[in-house]
């Protein structure tokens, strides 16, 4: 399936609302099995020491993830995050966070997707941290279903 | 060692600044070992959907395992996260999260947590999401270091 | 769903085949969403310290867990391991492994299970390894279609 | 530090040592930040469904990072696995399977590598599998201390 240039924009778009756009987090590149975002950095992405906090970087590399397999998946479905593990490679400093997305896996219905987070500064950018994020495509209808949305049996 | 008064309640006031000030988690209870908060839901914490975003329950699950990890180190000492893994185990909804962490592996240097995010509604409380987080105790004075914290080598 | 007396037997039995019958995985202890397993320790389990190896741990981990969702589905369909990760809280030495695992997210087709392993010396029992892992259950008529299991698209 | 020819035989042939011997894990490539290993498939190495078992890729994927991680320390230390997450991409089938594991994190202490799994068949090469391993260089003789190791305060 191609990724059509609708669908990007689209997805460009509505990447950022809800936590995403109260976090500032923006869409930068989206192709097929691919999204790139970045954040410019302001005082409430800190945590105690001055560094970004990792939950910033999470919840980046978590979305930027979610967001690469929506565009292999058709508009009927929608993605969530199964789970994910990140590795914090170093303190993150300096202006700006970019988020690089790739599915490593696609199904129809399970994608794993690996998403580098770096750092930039005035005169370099750093690998900040790393993470593997499993996904699942989920039809639209059922999310409304609430609880029932997986197959939760309860 | 044990956890003095005075340290539970600087830890209390000290979690929420920066990132997690900013998203409106609150201490609620602090113990050697063991640390406890949580989150009024505001339309903020949603995505796309209209669940609670998944980098909301992550900040919280690290940043809370960060705080138990906290109660068991001297004041010399800051806490990093290396890494976390972090399942979700339902699609989170209601008026609040609440999030508990407890210390499995107390070290000196590293420590693991595990975190437990809940879900209040009207009625009930759900498990929505599970953490394992791996924390490094690091000298406060080493911090001002950059990158030359945790010995990275460049 | 209960779980009959005949399907426990069956899974306890069904337990040790293939690489886990050669590396001496036995069970112990059936129930519903539970799952308990040990290894009386050979020379062949350790690693170039003398301690046990992490992939020995990390084997029973996944495999207890997987046969703790066996205990929640019907017999028409297999359990996979789509991902996990494994906490190694301290060096394992000791007489045997022990494993404890159960079932922390029941779904149709997603499962959620969360191991512990002890190692246990003359004296003591002390937890080494703690792992979340995710499972899924397949209808067993697709696991002959090899890579079309879980859907992949090439 | 460069690695020497002498050191990269050495651990060429340290690497197959207990479990790993066991498995039948071989060395095939060693180079600075970079390990190679591979395994010729046996029935022992499949699980209840006739694929390569989850546990065997660990396993793998584990100990290949390890030795990555040793081509970047001295002969003084040690290389022990603090944790790891893996994803299974699709069912491993073949005659074979490879390993390829590059440290992303170079750290005196703290040392992140990823790991590549790959089946091979008569006609192709597939991944199918994904690891994130967190290790850590220990002074060698710190580890006859057994539960010292790792400052574990007990």
């Amino acid at each position: 399936m191609e990724l059509s240039k609708e669908r990007a924009e689209f997805l460009a778009r509505d990447f950022s609302r809800g936590f995403i756009a109260y976090c500032g987090f923006a869409a930068d590149e989206v192709k097929r099995g691919y999204f790139r975002s970045s954040l410019r950095l302001r005082p409430e992405h800190r945590q105690q020491d001055g560094f970004v906090h990792a939950g910033v970087m999470a919840a980046m590399a978590d979305h930027t993830a979610g967001y690469a397999g929506f565009t292999l998946i058709d508009e009927e479905h929608q993605i969530l995050t199964i789970e994910f593990k990140i590795n914090f490679l170093r303190p993150a400093q300096g202006d700006s966070l970019c988020c690089q997305s790739r599915v490593i896996r696609e199904g129809r219905q399970l994608l794993v997707a690996e998403s580098e987070v770096f750092a930039t500064g005035e005169h370099e950018e750093k690998e900040t941290a790393r993470a593997l994020v499993t996904l699942m495509a989920v039809p639209g209808a059922k999310l409304s279903a609430g609880d029932q949305v997986l197959g939760l049996r309860e």
